[in-house]
């Protein structure tokens, strides 16, 4: 079983064996084009501020070169894959043609032609109007989403493009997550995945927003959901469109997607999915309470549960947007790795950078091992983990850190020690609101980068009162497609079985020490005050409309 | 004439001609003990924390070294010299017998024995006692030092010596500032300056705190102030204490101290002052609402009124506390260079080191010319100067930093402009109480090392609103200390006359420029808000609490 993991700059395959999960292969291919944030390739043509792009052909040669490596490179024959599946970042979605032709190849001088990375955000000003119509307007969707969708989703970088390049706009007959592009490379035919459909393009209970909606946002955006063409394939079927089922078959492998990978002909190709939700997969974590948190420059949370309610400032939630048959929960954290090495960066000087490399420790694990020797509250400090804005629950990327307590004594081993904790409080926060919100949390399992830091995880077993499970992989979102791949191939009826016996994970691999934890209560009270008072924006944001102006 | 200025770490003497105030030439002596902070010298006996103590031999040194090299570099003989003044840091307080012999060379073993340190702030609790009492009471000394008296004054140090040792404090005869103790080294005749009896010994309107306040907080302390032996000297004196007036003299150079000093025996000897206040008489800014703040490590505001109000939070209000006949104001900043030396020697990343090394430049000056190329609120962040409390206007030593606006794009340069700018908010907050409190601040005249920063200059000019005046010298208090012995001399008929000759002081240095004020007016309400918000110390006297907990 082969799964391919889409990343932002990189890709990443895996060989998978099916009768238990075991990672028998892998390699990456880092994508030659990046991040295409200042002009596009071989051009001139500048890109504007908060511009994110990419290149559809960086995500074919992972095909081409990173599949054939991993295969090489488990030491099986090509003939033994009976399955690929697939995750992408998202929202990363690209206008197409009818075919599937990505419109930056026949109109490379473009720049709304091209793919839009899910960090793309010069479609705030679009993501705003979108937001406040729907408020007025009532729009039942609206909740689900946490009272706000993003900038970075499908109708809001779609409208960007209609209202700043109205014939790419009319060009593109296809408005198409890259995460189903990918699997319409693979198999050849056209399918839309239910999980993207929900999260990214505000498919709820059945349905698009209405023509009448996207009309009052721009006359010529009312029929935009004829773009969002329906799948072929797809048994669970909402009412009025098709949706492809997770772990669904989307079909067999082209002839042409053979040539790329080396693999056979006529093997499964899984349904399209997301990075972050398949991982829940590789983590065997797809029952209702199991809360997957994706911990690396940022940090999203994942989870099934049996029951809908509006949870304030979640991302999403989503029928059979995790696994079949579940309400799928989303929520996140704006930046928590990225604060750390924000941190480490710029603000950590020479002699501590010096002492590091005497140790042969990283900056960071140099940091870790001086802030891991003070006792809880020692450092006197709590910050708001809002460096890169607050994604749940406040939903508000206006807002920014603040740092409290600080004294001439205060040294770096204690602001870092304060970012941590203020990232785990951050998380705390998400975990009391859903269950607040009459959607329990049984379980929080930890997936991604952050987990190498032993330290890190136990403040987040300290500060939330709770064991943490963790999962036994550090190629999840590759895993957990090589999951779904098993899935459509038939290996296995569902996803929880074949989760069952291929994903990885620990409970209770870091349990809370009681006198701890009852000190970060208090230091979290302090956390939640300062949540209150500067969550309503006023302080901060005018800050930041002063630096805007300032800037500009 | 001599001026000596006794500093925290050195004295430092300045040979200033009489007729212009030139300074011929100046020396300097470390003293050999500096701050006494960990142990005693020659000893295993061991301080707690926040103790810190002097050596009065340090103190003699400088008048046997620092004064005839002073001398010798002005090229002069020391003939010509016909007065001598100095000034002190305060409270810096020492327990004598009656002949003015300090305990400290009797029984050096025991640490009450040795002279407290401006900075020793182990008295905390008996200070708190003292300013609850007399809260209770409703003393009416109490909102002459805007509601509270500090750790570092007379009667707090002095409990503390009664209550944790009853023998030195029983053997001490004297309890006498340094201010006043070196000038009877140098006379041959004790006096007690009005300026320390004022500002730290609690003296207003005539007279100490009864005794029966002082018993109730002891018994053994009720006749603390027969400690406080009232000088021989003083034509200015108020009912029932005799205090020497500043500008007077205190006798004449003792045949002792002309041996140490190598000047003539028999001239003049200033009455003691303290550094911040004679630096008032060295910038010729000593008539009614000319506010000297002297900008270093800490920022001391000294301004003469000609009316008595209640300022709230300053530190304290004394009759002929500047110059004769007119009320004396002091307000202050706990930390403002310090402030910026403790961001660079800890949270300055190695690159920034390095390029400041290659362009020949300290990390400060680095900094700043980044900084200053920033448009007012670019960084978009604002910051509370309390990273060393608060000293005016909320008197509250347990309060500390807050930092708010950052993003992942905060870089070194930005924090270190809010920085400055936050201690340029807290001068204002100190100016604008005042002139609320019906005490017109006239003109802003800077004095202290941080005048060599024009960057700066120009933020508090701006952020103030109004010219900044300097001061011509960098040696200010020393050259204040040779104006009051000119006038002590009788070279000048009072220290107005002789700061007119002798001080120098440059007016509208800096004057703001409107559109950076009214931008900065913007920024100034953000930080009224947080001042406002973490001023109650809800939130970090529990942070304080906690971290005090956890170092226990």
């Amino acid at each position: 079983m082969v799964g391919v993991d889409f990343g932002t700059l990189s890709g990443r395959a895996v060989v998978v064996r099916v009768a238990d999960g075991a990672e028998l292969g892998s390699a990456v291919h880092e994508y030659a084009h990046g991040v295409i944030e200042r002009a596009l390739p071989g051009s001139e043509v500048r890109l504007g501020p908060d511009w994110a792009l990419q290149s559809p052909q960086d995500w074919i040669d992972v095909l081409r070169l990173a599949v054939p490596q991993a295969v090489a490179a488990a030491g099986i024959a090509p003939e033994e894959v009976i399955g690929i599946g697939t995750d992408f970042t998202a929202c990363t979605v690209l206008p197409a043609t009818a075919d599937g032709t990505p419109l930056c190849f026949e109109t490379p001088s473009r720049p709304h032609a091209w793919p839009k990375l899910w960090k793309h955000h010069a479609a705030q000003p679009h993501a705003d109007r979108i937001n406040e119509l729907a408020a007025r307007r009532g729009e039942t969707w609206l909740p689900r989403y946490g009272g706000k969708i993003s900038s970075e989703w499908e109708f809001a970088k779609a409208l960007q493009v209609l209202e700043e390049d109205p014939e790419v706009y009319a060009r593109a007959e296809r408005w198409i997550e890259a995460a189903d592009w990918i699997v319409w490379q693979l198999a050849g035919v056209e399918s839309r995945n239910i999980c993207t459909a929900g999260y990214k393009g505000i498919f709820q209970d059945g349905t698009y927003p209405s023509a009448d909606f996207l009309a009052e946002l721009n006359p010529g955006f009312a029929d935009f959901t004829s773009k969002l063409a329906t799948g072929r394939v797809g048994e669970r079927v909402a009412a009025g469109v098709r949706l492809a089922a997770l772990g669904a078959s989307a079909g067999t492998l082209s002839a042409r997607a053979a040539e790329w990978t080396g693999l056979p002909e006529g093997i499964a190709v899984a349904v399209g999915n997301v990075d972050a939700h398949v991982t829940a997969a590789a983590a065997d974590a797809v029952r209702p309470g199991q809360m997957v948190a994706i911990m690396g420059t940022s940090t999203c949370h994942i989870m099934p549960s049996d029951r809908l309610a509006e949870v304030p400032g979640m991302c999403g939630v989503v029928q059979d947007g995790i696994v079949p048959g579940l309400w799928g929960y989303e929520a996140g954290q704006s930046a928590v790795g990225d604060i750390f090495a924000w941190f480490v960066d710029s603000f950590v000087p020479a002699a501590y950078t010096e002492r590091a490399a005497e140790q042969g420790l990283s900056v960071h694990a140099y940091l870790t091992s001086l802030a891991e020797k003070q006792a809880v509250g020692e450092h006197g400090l709590v910050a708001l983990d809002w460096f890169g804005g607050n994604r749940s629950v406040l939903v508000d990327h206006n807002l920014s850190g603040v740092i409290i307590g600080q004294t001439l004594a205060t040294r770096p081993e204690d602001v870092y020690r304060t970012l941590i904790e203020s990232t785990a409080y951050g998380a705390r926060m998400i975990v009391e609101t859903f269950e607040k919100s009459g959607v329990p949390v049984e379980e929080f399992v930890v997936a991604g980068g952050l987990l190498k830091n032993p330290f890190l995880m136990q403040v987040y077993a300290d500060v939330l009162r709770r064991p943490l499970s963790v999962i036994g992989s550090d190629q999840g979102p590759a895993l957990g497609s090589a999951i779904h791949a098993a899935v459509a191939a038939g290996a296995y009826t569902d996803i929880e079985a074949a989760a069952a016996t291929m994903g990885k994970r620990t409970e209770a691999a870091y349990v809370p020490d009681a006198a701890r934890a009852d000190a970060y209560d208090r230091l979290y009270g302090e956390y939640r005050n300062l949540h209150d008072h500067f969550g309503d924006g006023k302080a901060l944001h005018k800050l930041r409309a002063i630096r805007n102006e300032a800037s500009a």
